[in-house]
């Protein structure tokens, strides 16, 4: 089995609760089910962490392990890591970039993504559907 | 059956020719079948135009001949055209961004789009596979 | 009889449709028809186009057909095209740049005009009478 | 009858005689007799300082005396006063913006009004026709 | 008793009328009136002005007269007047920069302060209770 | 009793011994006490991390605690830490922004908060009576 | 016989007429007589729109029908215009960029040429000179 | 006798007070009574304000009332009034810069003068010396 | 004997590893043998941590344990961390800011170090030599 | 005979050896001698310096000299000399700048020429064949 | 005697000949002489060079050879040598920037001066005169 | 003997005289003597010059002697020079850039330095210290 690593940057583990008329009122862990469903080939691994050194720490781990891939939302620290840039271009598992939100319809500041440049690709604005998305699109690789 | 609208900007007829190294080889018609025959219950309509103009008119139109939603590559028009966003948003059908490179590993003229304020979401970097996944995000917003 | 071009820019011909919270419900027909009967002296001929290319060639066939002058809403091309601006510089009647709404009250890039450097004025703000006061502005320069 | 407020910024008490390549040679008592006759239903008070507080001042008493609407031409200060906007915006009733010149076709740091963002409209370049316009475009609002 | 100026800025005596989503409704007479009782021991002198150059007057002029302190709400001027600045830095009481609003959730040009670098703090968005906060920081200075 | 957190950022352990020029000599559990004095009708709970992560926990443990409000001292992390904002706006008590010294006369990377937009208030630059003033206000907003 | 695309963009059509002081008065039908001439061995195909999409479609067409190579004045659209950098990397045949004027010493936004990255060389500023020139560089790249 | 309009801007009446580091202790009247001792022919006339209106008012009055020339030391208006340069630029009479300070090695918001554009000169860093030199300049210019 | 920190930032503990086209094939281990032998008179002890707080924490313990001095590689963090330069600044080891790569040939936003302003000096280019370099300097200071 | 300045500037001397990907394998003498043979009426003279101030009193010289114009490839000097623009635009004789590359093909600080503001004309991307169509450009001038 | 250098940077030999509408038409020797005859207890030494090199030889030379002062107008390479601000700085004797024209009527490039920061002063817009007054100048500082 | 260039740029002739604060008061010839006896197996070898010319000469003529390296200070010219970015990256010798001072530390403009892209390395901050270091830097290349 493919394990896919669906990685959350800070603050999206209150995703149904935090500013739903932003990010909707789902909650990760229905739509990790939804994923275990759609994707039965996957074994899908979920982390979330505030702690910026976490994500990065969790990226290097899951490249050991042989993942498959990622679908990284890594929420505000899109637009401030350069250590999380770092990572993804560091390990050789492919990273999918994942919003919630079109992030061009916010704030300035979310603009701009400094972790692109390291990403397969970006998939923005589609809720929940996002992940769904981003797994396809990393199965679609070699498949 | 739902009509969906795959729009492609300037220089984009050319794609499988221009540039593999950054597009790919696959044309767009090889594309354009392997829609048709992924989505049977869509009805998958193709323009493409090196005219801004034409698009416009090609987005309204779709509008008033009530199509599902569009798939729009913007191309180059997508980092200079105020009147496209314009036309999205005036518009009432859904309109899904897509770019089959990552822009942002590119030139820093292609990092800012113009038209992502006025899209659904942004689907970038999966080659010809960007397409299905934006048919996809389209799809997933009613059924 | 004077000739006035009405000249509209790009998702301009479906004013009193798209967004009315910024541009009314009136429609482009009703306002011509009421500059018809407010300037009984003036033959006001409306050109509306989604393509760049054919606003230049309209306004050099005004020229060529010695049109008094020309009340030219540009729409988005106000803030993208540097080639309107030397069409207008071009030609030798006379350009009053119009908008309907408060340009300055919407998003950042709608702040700056690239054509008002090559008009004789701008009018602003007013609705449909932004073109009223703009064929008056222009009968003010010669009656 | 309609009171309506013109009202001049700094160094607009010399128009006429200051600058006539930008301004003209017309005098601002000139233009204000004009007005009168042009507007037999209104009736024209003016006031101008070169003092940022002194016209802030006015507007707040022309609000709280039941102006029909303001016709400012804020000089200068157009391009360097929050107070002024703050002014605009507090008061209830309507400003309309008015320029002499074509200030985008003057320096850089004239193409930027602090103020428009709080009034209704921008009439700009056409010289003393522009307080004519502006008074039109303020009647026509409600009549 | 130690003299406390209250000092406010352009457009701040219409405070409980104006922009009230911005500033509350509560009227400066009442806050003084408050002030006043909760600090016995002071004498609340209370001045405002549309004209930059009276406020400046009056810090030199509490200066002179021995003031303990100034509690300064110089609204739109702290984002334009470095004269300000100079007779902030000029005087040798302590002055306390207020604001009602948190200003950083308003536009871009009032997230910069140009007074803050001669204030001795910054008190923002507590609405009337900002003035309350500021005399504490004063008198916590020395008493 | 009202819980209220202090909370404080990197490299604010060490206060009172830390460049006192800036600072301040007087150390925060000396603070504390006079907090916990000066508002027995509250409990003081203090936090201090030099990981923005643990803040961001923190902030959301608070949350889900039922605290009264947040006096907030971010420290460097003022001006770079998008994720703390989300957290600050996630969240439903209040925050207070809480600075020892007065930012705005420090470099110029320090005039810039990004944590201001989701916060209360600010309150900068009167050293330990920073936090005083901090707690006076989350107070005020209910009592 | 080699074919030679002269390629013209917006308002070039009326070289001699427009702006003498900056172009000249030369017209652009002597100036292509003078190049038929001069270069007897070359087809001399001319080409002008104010249409960016046609001029996309003709540098495309020159491919296919194997110029030699294009002299290439894009005017106003050198500026503003991706789309033409993206076809002249797209196509295989070698473009030489032209214009009339020294465009250093016109205004600031016509110092940037977005088409440059893509061009051979660049020749600007001999007026009807610059044709002949840009023709010469493509010969000498073979012969 | 020449009249020579010594004209002082905001804060400069406490010349010799504030900022002694800065500006030196000696005052302004020293300064005038120097000035009229070293020159017999001319008739010193000194004007400050804290005003803005003020200065501009106190210009044009010099220009009618036939004065040789200006030594003008704006203070903090150098930095921020275009009303100033308007009001100089109206005038007949020349303007001659001065700061008492090198500007240039103060803060950067002090190193771009908006005034300068429209005086003959400037004279700038030598303390009190620079009104003496200021006169002479103005001087020299006729003499 | 003096105890010397080699502090390396995010993803540098996967050097010889990671992008050996910019960083080399040595390993982290490697380095530090030779570094134990060059320095027999130092204990030279290692950390590293991909979090910024674990970074922060380990230059105050490494100040309070009275080591000598700190070679720091910061990664990523160098352009992103005010913090780690409040807390080298906070210390009163001498820290030596290294780098690997010779920044300046990357990318744009790896050209501006946020810490240097805290460091003795930089030592920037050299590979694993770079560790060396910055021993000797720390050492050069005292003996 | 018509004399023609070939002026060099720094690090020219070394064509033909120097990064010969950017610059070609040809040298300089090479040109020369071609030069030679293909202008036979004129003197074909070759300066290089890689001292600025040299290259200043080669164009005055040249000036006095009564040479016919002046080729000029700035090299670096192109992007910072301001003292070289004043030459240029002091002398009578024209001048045309050359490059061998393109160089808004190489980094970002070379797309800017400080001397094109004073030359005839620009020739770029030649290779050698830049300075024979400075030459003929020159030529053109006058025959 | 006191010795004073005027010291001419760049292109400054042709004073009287060079774009005389910019800097008059008297040469630097009627100058010259004119000084030497102003001020007979000085000993007016020249130099001038269009080498940077040579100014900053010639500034520590003077400084060596214990001159009183040095009036400074370093043409262009006040806009971008920095090493003629350290030579400023380095040396001992003081330093009066010098400008024949107002550098803030022309090109902005030319309204920053980098050497200002290390001069006593500055003098600009009054053609020769400005070396008279600023010799005035550095004689005021002792006598 | 391996050559080693010790290169030093404007006013570095006065080390230990000129601003020692910044720069220390050991002078360059006791630093040149330190280099000789710790280097035995190099010969050192001197060069400085105010002129830039000079030490682009001076780096061609090292690398044509066969030097074996360069440590080079380029002092001002580091932030100003693309023409010895330029000559180092034409020679085939290794370059190392070399500050006394840590320029991070000092004003805004010694931030960037032009040369560091074509440079070995950077080492900043150590003083005298600091060539000693670039010549070990230079050594450790081959042995």
């Amino acid at each position: 089995m493919k394990k896919i690593l669906i990685l959350n940057g800070p603050n999206l583990d209150r995703l149904g609760a935090r500013e739903p008329e932003i990010y909707g009122t789902q909650t990760m862990s229905d739509c990790l089910e939804a994923l275990a469903e759609l994707f039965p080939s996957c074994e899908i691994v979920y982390f979330q962490s505030n702690h910026e050194g976490a994500l990065i720490d969790r990226l290097w781990q899951a490249n050991d392990e042989g993942f498959f891939g990622v679908a990284f939302n890594a929420g505000a620290f899109t637009h401030t890591s350069v250590a999380l840039l770092d990572a993804i271009r560091g390990i050789e598992i492919p990273v999918v970039e994942v919003h919630l939100s079109n992030v061009h319809q916010r704030e300035d500041f979310r603009h701009k993504s400094l972790i692109s440049a390291g990403c397969e690709g970006v998939i923005a604005g589609f809720g929940m559907q996002s992940y769904r998305l981003a797994v396809q699109a990393l199965l679609a690789r070699k498949g």
